[in-house]
């Protein structure tokens, strides 16, 4: 089908066009357009504009605004929100203010959230809290119902991503963002999408051998390994049920029992100002990474690096040679901006 | 050498004659002394009273106690102390207190330690901070120089252990005590002392090559992997930098870098009360774990336990049957008991 390349600042246009097209509220629309474009920058192709058609029918059948939100519990230094089916990007990027706010005057600022629809990439969100001068998290209980526990290979657990954030001296912060899972959910359909095996490793089956094939995954019967796999799995198991069971009754979302689970997420804002200087916490954690980063690599690594910056090398490059667009995703951007009355922009034939 | 069996109580009475002769505060030889023994009945033999020979001299030589610390900085929040070269393992015991003190208060409690001796087993601990109702995590920046980054095998970062515990309905809490590399150090000294070779997937050499041979451990001139191992290894490396960004600057003892790396502890208590009602947080985590653990085993495997059950079978077993002492162990005890004038008590021969 071949492949356009399609610059950000059209991508986001487009996005934010069709989005408001839909009725939303333009902040919304902005909200929304802009977490998408800024995943493809980052290079998470995954959590991109492919989001545009499924989003905007979403968006023209129903939208609940953050307006619609009722606080659930709140003081000094929380706040638990039941999103009552907002905007799950709309919700999270509110909700870091909101952190921000109750961290600037307790130390700690916690946002617990339920019931919101998808919350896109979670690494987008908490170098927000970082610009702020903060410690930012942001945590999920879900993801997808296909972790095995350790020494099992039935799905029991989701990928419990986590994000994290810490502000740096120049430039975006240092950035974490990773599943309890040896690889993400994303990562495994784009195999399978591409018609490539499985690399051992990823996926067993009930005698605890790797499985290679994709079928499994597709129709249940094989479990993802949690982080540290046969040998170490405890671990990712472990950390897997740390997330439960702090984001899931927090936010009053509740903890996964199969397809009963709770899905909550975790807003958290930790105000570096109340522990340390700015100056000196930034001094330590460049130190760190400097140190760090100076590793021989071994052969055939270009670099060893720090958390985040990978995503703002792509970030850099993307920004200046555009960003290569599959040309089936064009199509069905253009249908829905059709259907809303949006005209196409014009940009190169694919190649 | 033979093994000794001997009942938990005669182990703690006597690690408590040892410590009290040395001529510390009597409250500090039983914390110490009943860490050491609780991480025994833990199974966590590499934490425990092979210690007390060690701690005693040291105790016997010098001895700073808690009343020594310096409040750095406080407020509703968070306190961060300068222990002065207190004891690390009675510091973070009398942290416990101070955190779950200020959590009640203010929902978040923060105590950060640095200038503190050995701490001993971090999964002791947190689960005293649940026994109050609360969620509690001790993460320590530190462990010794011998993490690897991911895609490198110089040395440059330490197994940054961290420990987190939740409350259940009865009996001791969840608890999840691990490092961020593949193995903690403890078990790969255990494997060199045995003479036995390291399993592939621990160690890697400047190619990038799995080494079984442990002589380059002791040099230093091989790397431990981060949690992930080759594939995922930027996992683990990640979650090390995390601990180091957050524990480091936060509890003023800075990141590593090298030897001149910084080595601090942050305990955290957090209040559930102030979320949601106790009782719903249990029937959450234990909903979790029952729906976890109800996971059919692979084959070879015995069941899948929640964080925390290994142990607890465990400390049943030996309550019962005692606890084997390498006779090894037991003369160098006897050693230091002798010289601080204390008897050995009578127990069976080694066998």
């Amino acid at each position: 089908m071949g492949i356009r390349l399609v610059q950000q600042d059209i991508l986001r246009q487009l996005s934010f066009d069709i989005f408001a097209a839909t009725g939303i509220p333009e902040d919304d629309a902005r909200i929304v357009s802009d977490h998408l474009v800024n995943s493809l920058l980052a290079g998470h192709d995954s959590h991109g504009v492919w989001f545009v058609p499924g989003y905007a029918r979403a968006m023209k059948k129903a939208y609940v605004t953050w307006d619609e939100r009722q606080v659930v519990r709140e003081n000094a230094s929380l706040v638990i929100i039941d999103g009552k089916g907002a905007n799950g990007i709309v919700a999270v990027t509110r909700a870091l203010d909101l952190a921000v706010e109750k961290a600037r005057n307790s130390t700690f600022g916690f946002v617990g959230l339920r019931n919101v629809s998808h919350i896109g990439r979670l690494g987008d969100y908490p170098p927000r809290i970082a610009r702020d001068g903060m410690i930012g998290m942001v945590w999920l209980n879900g993801g997808g119902l296909f972790m095995a526990p350790h020494g099992s290979a039935d799905r029991r657990l989701r990928p419990e991503p986590i994000a994290f954030a810490a502000p740096r001296r120049e430039g975006p912060p240092f950035m974490l963002d990773m599943t309890m899972t040896v690889v993400a959910g994303g990562k495994i359909e784009q195999k399978i999408v591409r018609g490539e095996p499985l690399p051992e490793g990823w996926v067993i089956d009930q005698e605890g051998n790797y499985v290679t094939d994709g079928e499994g995954y597709r129709d249940q019967s094989t479990g993802v390994l949690p982080l540290g796999g046969l040998q170490f799995g405890h671990k990712g198991h472990g950390l897997a049920m740390m997330v439960e069971m702090l984001v899931g009754p927090l936010s009053h979302a509740g903890c996964t029992k199969g397809n009963r689970g709770g899905n909550g997420i975790m807003v958290l804002a930790i105000d570096i100002e109340s522990f340390t200087d700015l100056d000196t916490y930034v001094e330590e954690v460049e130190g760190l990474a400097s140190w760090v980063c100076s590793a021989r690599p071994l052969p055939g690594v270009n670099k060893v690096y720090a958390p985040g910056e990978i995503e703002e090398e792509t970030r850099q490059r993307r920004l200046v040679e555009g960003i290569e667009i599959p040309e089936a995703t064009w199509q069905q951007i253009g249908e829905v901006a059709s259907e809303l009355g949006v005209a196409l922009p014009a940009v190169e034939s694919p190649y």
